[in-house]
């Protein structure tokens, strides 16, 4: 066994310092959103008990639900068998997306041309 | 609303033209594993009804199960609120995992310095 932060340095991040997270919550099940963590996005999660990415678009730190409140306390934290993708059990404080639908996967692919629901 | 192959043209495909999908059994609602597709495996996925990706070590299309029997019958395809994640609701014949466990990510954090089982 190892302790978590040796663990964070021998996943299979990749040549940018990025993985994929995938977060589902852990009461409904669902799949709320995928985003990406770097390994000290990964440290501040464990640290705070809430999700923290990293924001490829933003170039930083990205705690999610820090402005909406719509936090996610981190329950479990789960590695795949090549250590390349996290999946992270979660109870959400609101809406994963930022459309305000539970979760990012709202649209079948054929309803892909439709707008989200206004609120 | 847009029939599939026009969707698939419109989905955002990163600069390599791929996209993550996220595998979740329809049934378990367990998170099952992640890969990656481009426009291609999509249409061979809908095409066939069973999930095709693309292997980035390969380099060419991964019919999921075509040897080992563990196919994914896709049931449900859902795009995320930037439309560059897949998430497949499937029923699976098998194991999702080479390892032959049902999810690849049978492991949490603190033991991933863990082997698999040995089967």
């Amino acid at each position: 066994m190892l302790d978590n932060m040796e663990a964070i340095e021998l996943l299979g991040w990749d040549d940018q310092g990025l993985m994929p997270a995938i977060v589902q919550d852990s009461t409904t099940r669902d799949v709320l959103m995928m985003a990406f963590m770097n390994a000290e996005s990964l440290r501040r999660t464990l640290g705070l008990g809430q999700a923290v990415f990293w924001s490829r678009s933003r170039q930083e730190l990205w705690h999610k639900g820090a402005t909406s409140g719509n936090t996610q306390r981190v329950l479990e934290i789960r590695v795949d068998c090549d250590s390349d993708t996290l999946l992270l059990l979660v109870e959400p404080a609101g809406p994963a997306c930022h459309t305000l639908e539970t979760s990012c996967f709202f649209r079948t692919l054929d309803q892909f041309g439709a707008q989200p629901r206004q609120y």
